[in-house]
């Protein structure tokens, strides 16, 4: 009897986050529960992993492994930043795609992801009605840097809000104790290259306007550094101390980006990145002990610290995901409608991928202060609502208990994809 | 009738921890019980409270936000960075001091700081002996760098040493996932300036030679530019990926700093620090894409992070502290004794502060692989215990639920310090 039962394809793409393998588990553990669904294969590193033929057997994995995948940060199958050529102009990678799907009996297709790969989703979803291919086509969302668009938040964001909340609040403390001897100003830079969702965030370490963040850059408000310099001497003066939370896409008027502006090392190679070492060397001049720090990909992958509204989000968007496709849709990705904000309540809607591809949100107006250094109660009433809740950490030998994948591969039954 | 229960002072001192009111609130809750204690009389901003006469009174305080402390970072009375005078060379600051005592019935002398500043504790307590001045001077241990002597690791330690350990787990999985097409190294820098214990201990982010961190920069260990970047090399075509955690006091052989290698920005301003974006140019020239982060006070601020055992041990040494002061001790510490590695059993002793002064720790030969770049199954056994346990962090509305002390001050009694 032949299986009527069809093979789902699932991939992560772009930079991972603390909770983009809850995401992966919310697909698998939905797919094991339905009818339509045999395996889920994930693509090994991303989209390459379909291209290549390398596709991971979750079958093979225990429940215990995968349902561990929530409390593990990064992409468990590997991500990748990498775009499909244009189909119109090279067919080439989107052919092989469909013979890999072919080969594999896949019928279902999940790719989690950002603007730019819900583009790619659009794409192959097309390709598939052109080629008469069952293959129902399904993005599911994930970003940081919360520039989607539709969607109330992107999953993965609220866990680097709460991190970049609760890190502000620390840090914020240790200078605050320092302050009368030693060090009066801390920078800290957070990501966001053209929005500045993660920043503003930090607007939630305060509870009244002498808290940290006293100031915060946002790529959405010209830097000018007069200004800031003016406004850090304030802050100063009035609190003792002053805690920056700048974004590392902070700019100029003329769209400079800071961190590009000309650090050279002792060779005289030009040094790429950090808007917080330049913030500090503006600071140095005035005299003013300060120290910086940079969180990078400490950020996005500090699971110990995500916000549960956050990671249940992120299950959830996997969860319907399999839910929309098995129930014959495509082209589509499930988003995340806010109901009200107190008491935040919230449901999954869906959005047609051809409206998503490729539109970036950014920090609205109204969320900004007059002087652009802070975030209006407006927008904390946005903001909070998405760190909250702990999701529970385990630890094993005092470090967190992940998930380790056995990533057993198909047997390959193409020839290679040059 | 009077009062036989004398006045006690307790301050912050130097670089302050995830866990030192921790140590403030063993000190004050122990007081309470005492018979001989009448009020815990906190320094603030340290010492320069003393020198001020502003005091700080706990009792003001309810038991709720003293307990409390112990979910608070930083130096919840302020700290200080301040070197008393030499007491032979020029008295007046002591003199001060011993007014001051004299003046609020002080007779208990609490310091909670590192090695310069039991250095201070203990010439604080050879004048109160010349001076016949009834004061029993006992320093309380803090560092985040592990290098004081005699005790077996320093409060403060082991909730760095779980941040750093887990940091370099989460963002070890994150450039896992994104080695194949994008970012194949990533650096995270630590503090260490003279001791590499925080670099040292992100080797417990690993159960097998294969996972990060895969380099590790000691300040112990002469940094060689070729043989890094050999190694680096390496690595990446061993596992895909490279993971480095470096000692902001990564040094050359010649005792020269490499995050003073001389980086100036666009106008030409020597820029101090990061050792991560001095190696992240050094890397970028082999053409190897790479990330790097820079942890700062996250790092030493992270109470949501910190080790059960540090925070433990931190409350521990406040509480016997109070304990040796009432019994009649002075110009001793209270350390950490290991009695058994596994299970991990440790103790209460004291040591005198005579000896305890201005000796630094650092990383031991054995603890060191040979190649300079790991950490020895020896040294595992010796770090691993004190990330051990998790410290519950209550949070309210998504960010850590922090005391916020009323900070009275008592009335003045005497002129101004000048």
């Amino acid at each position: 009897m032949m299986n009527s039962k069809k093979n789902a394809f699932y991939a992560q793409s772009g930079g991972v986050t603390a909770v983009i393998n809850a995401s992966a588990c919310g697909v698998i553990e939905t797919a094991a529960k339905s009818k339509k669904i045999n395996k889920v294969l994930c693509g090994e590193n991303g989209i390459l992993g379909a291209l290549n033929e390398n596709l991971i057997d979750t079958s093979k994995e225990s429940k215990t492994t995968i349902a561990k995948l929530k409390n593990t940060p990064g992409g468990a199958f590997g991500s990748c930043r990498f775009k499909l050529q244009d189909p119109v102009k090279q067919k080439k990678e989107y052919e092989r795609l469909f013979e890999v799907f072919a080969a594999h009996d896949i019928n279902y297709f999940f790719y989690n992801g950002g603007g730019d790969s819900q583009d790619t989703t659009f794409k192959i979803s097309e390709m598939a009605k052109k080629l008469k291919f069952p293959l129902q086509c399904i993005g599911i969302p994930k970003t940081v840097d919360n520039d989607l668009p539709f969607t109330d938040c992107s999953p993965g964001f609220g866990s680097v809000a709460k991190y970049v909340a609760t890190s502000t609040l620390e840090a914020g403390l240790d200078v605050k104790s320092m302050a009368a001897t030693s060090t009066k100003v801390f920078i800290l830079e957070v990501m966001g290259r053209h929005a500045g969702w993660i920043a503003a965030a930090s607007c939630l370490a305060s509870s009244n306007s002498e808290d940290p963040p006293h100031i915060i850059l946002l790529p959405e408000v010209p830097f000018e550094k007069n200004k800031f310099l003016t406004q850090v001497k304030q802050t100063i003066r009035k609190n003792g101390f002053c805690v920056i939370v700048a974004s590392e896409g902070t700019q100029m008027k003329n769209g400079k980006f800071l961190a590009d502006s000309g650090l050279t090392d002792a060779f005289g190679h030009k040094q790429l990145g950090g808007v917080a070492p330049v913030l500090s060397g503006m600071i140095s001049k005035l005299g003013l002990k300060n120290h910086w720090a940079v969180a990078d990909y400490l950020q996005r992958s500090a699971r110990h610290i995500a916000s549960k509204t956050d990671l249940d989000q992120a299950y959830a968007v996997g969860e319907f995901a399999v839910k929309l496709a098995t129930s014959g849709k495509t082209a589509v990705m499930p988003i995340i409608k806010r109901i009200s904000d107190a008491p935040y309540k919230w449901k999954i809607d869906t959005v047609s991928l051809k409206k998503v591809a490729n539109v970036e949100k950014t920090v609205p107006k109204k969320f900004i202060s007059k002087n652009g250094f802070k975030i209006t109660s407006l927008g904390r009433k946005y903001l909070s609502p998405l760190i909250q809740g702990e999701a529970q950490t385990n630890f094993n030998l005092g470090i967190p208990d992940v998930a380790f994948l056995k990533k057993d591969l198909l047997k390959k039954k193409l020839k290679k994809f040059n």
